[in-house]
């Protein structure tokens, strides 16, 4: 029988299906899937627990109830300099249902997404579930940063959203002030939302700007972030949207009528992280060290890497190495050296592979080796 | 700036209206939210707190992993003499996220759901959000029950789906075997899914039927139920859809690009649920004790009381009693004896309301009498 016609052509992500490919080889590296290794503090989860073993776990509020609310406006205004209360906050079931449920909130049929190429891969099903419309800007020309003169060519009357990855996945790339305020200044007086997702921004190696410090934009910025990456906590489930006070209703309707609310215990868990573990220095260190660990032996294998400033991903351009297109090449790979890699292609980027720095220096090191067979063994 | 013109239109619910009214009154008596009372069995907690304390908790597979979706198909198979695979299986953040996504996965523009009124409140804004159209088929003119005939009148071309919430919530009526078996003769050779919202299925005070027993529309049929009613497991967000392999695919890539995954700490407490506490019946006694308490009292005092046969609500008529609308009625009663009842318009019905029995016997006797005062003031 015919179901909705966006979801019937949703293709299987490619990320997993490298992933489930790699587990077919007994020894392959798998540098897939951006799952943090580093455990979540014991802490947070004793926490939580003791949260579950002492209340009546009862439908939270949706949105989170004020308390937790309240710890994450603060978070964001002691990071950002912003000036947030409670209510400006809606907690969410990760940062996927953030996403999803605030593209469900704000576009309509035919809305335009400017979207920044390469691209979270998870954006663009969630755009076109709206019967909403990509708009790809290729800033892979223009060293992954984006002017107003650039959005300038892409912007239409039908423009709804310019949708933001910083700290970037897939590329590592880190936007800083300058680039920032030129943009916000460019879109201050238009009529589309700014949504940034800043999953990340705990994981910036160097400073790391926020849209949130803007006022100028405050009336049309949408935050996105949460606990996954940060506090490595994906499997809790919790992530948060940061919006302006008119637009907490709809959006609050819309995770009502998507899920009712997010977890008890995973906003417990929360509470606790922002609280107690605020203070991700170390993980930034770990992330750091494999970034840079990553970045000089792939370059020195021959491989173009944009230059890691965050997150925990590697991205880098084979062209000299392959004339593959991305999933070839990465099928190529794991098949002659059993190393799991991302195609670009997943990002909307041809001749990129992404990789995943979620494994110790140790076994990135053999990974590396492995990519020096494979480079000998093909290279130009 | 413009949103999603679904949303725009939401209205608050009534439900949380009433609810935060009688927050407002010191010795209000709340018989509003469908929350359950009664405590999750200890054993559940701890063991999902075990599973917490000695498990890396990252991303759970999309829609759960094997285990626990073959512990809910074969938990159906035994209640239901069906023949489940853990593939037909898909977890979900709570039911609520299970209907949602269900929607989103079949329905496109336009697209005709036949709803039965009096409904399930959060039903009419998941369909609008899809940009699909709640068809309302009113029984509570032939004693709540469903027939051939009946549907026959409201089927078009463009009906995609028949929603059915058995048993049910506002009225507590549950559907027998011949209904049922009529329902499926007739749809059974139709292009039409027939989604059965079956989160009540352990409250059933009488023999439960499930459409899943029914194997002439297994092609066609997608069920949903989850832990929050049975196992009063509503702030673990967990659920679960139920449905022919060839949807497994776009059902998947639905709960995956709304939210990615549910939670692994709750996916452990539904497995302890299932597999530890599966025999509700002691829960079943005290919600039919408590029915069949408020039933009579209350038509002693007058109303006219849908037969309660399941799930933890009354359901009744006031017209013998006054004139006022639903909604007027609600907080009439609330002003007056400080009793806070559901407006039957929440569920698409005028003169009636719901009350949830979620509160024990001596409390609910204690809502009886004040509603006795009102009655005394007000009979007609």
């Amino acid at each position: 029988m015919v179901i909705n016609q966006n979801v019937a052509k949703l293709k299987y992500s490619l990320i997993r299906l490298l992933n489930e490919e790699s587990r077919k080889y007994e020894n392959s590296i798998d540098l897939t899937i951006g799952e943090p290794d580093i455990l979540t503090e014991k802490g947070i989860v004793e926490d939580a627990c003791n949260y579950a073993l002492t209340h009546k776990l009862g439908y939270p509020p949706t949105g989170g109830g004020p308390e937790i609310r309240k710890t994450i406006a603060d978070y964001y205004n002691k990071k950002c300099g912003c000036s947030f209360v409670a209510d400006n906050v809606i907690v969410n079931v990760g940062a996927s249902e953030a996403i999803s449920s605030c593209f469900r909130a704000l576009l309509n049929v035919d809305d335009e997404v400017i979207v920044f190429v390469p691209f979270y891969a998870g954006y663009l099903p969630m755009i076109e579930m709206c019967y909403a419309k990509p708009v790809f800007v290729d800033i892979s020309k223009t060293d992954f940063k984006v002017t107003p003169e650039l959005l300038e060519k892409y912007i239409t009357d039908k423009t709804k959203i310019v949708l933001f990855c910083n700290p970037c996945n897939p590329t590592g790339n880190v936007m800083d002030y300058e680039e920032i305020n030129n943009i916000v200044n460019y879109l201050a007086d238009k009529d589309i939302f700014v949504v940034a997702d800043e999953i990340y921004s705990e994981l910036s190696f160097g400073e790391f700007t926020s849209f949130a410090s803007f006022d100028k934009i405050k009336d049309k910025l949408i935050i996105i972030n949460g606990f996954s990456k940060s506090h490595s906590m994906t499997g809790w489930r919790i992530g948060y949207t940061i919006l302006p006070l008119e637009y907490r209703k709809p959006f609050l309707n819309t995770t009502l009528f998507t899920l009712s609310s997010p977890m008890a215990v995973s906003i417990a868990a929360a509470q606790s992280a922002l609280t107690k573990y605020s203070d991700r220095s170390h993980v930034r260190k770990i992330y750091k060290e494999r970034a840079e660990f990553m970045a000089e032996g792939l370059s020195k294998l021959g491989f173009k890497v944009v230059k890691p400033k965050g997150a925990f991903y590697i991205f880098a351009d084979y062209s000299n190495i392959s004339d593959l297109n991305s999933f070839d090449f990465a099928m190529d790979v794991l098949k002659e050296v059993q190393v799991a890699l991302v195609p670009g292609i997943s990002f909307g980027l041809e001749k990129y592979f992404r990789i995943s720095l979620v494994s110790e220096i140790d076994r990135l090191g053999i990974a590396l080796e492995r990519l020096k067979t494979y480079v000998e063994n093909h290279k130009k």
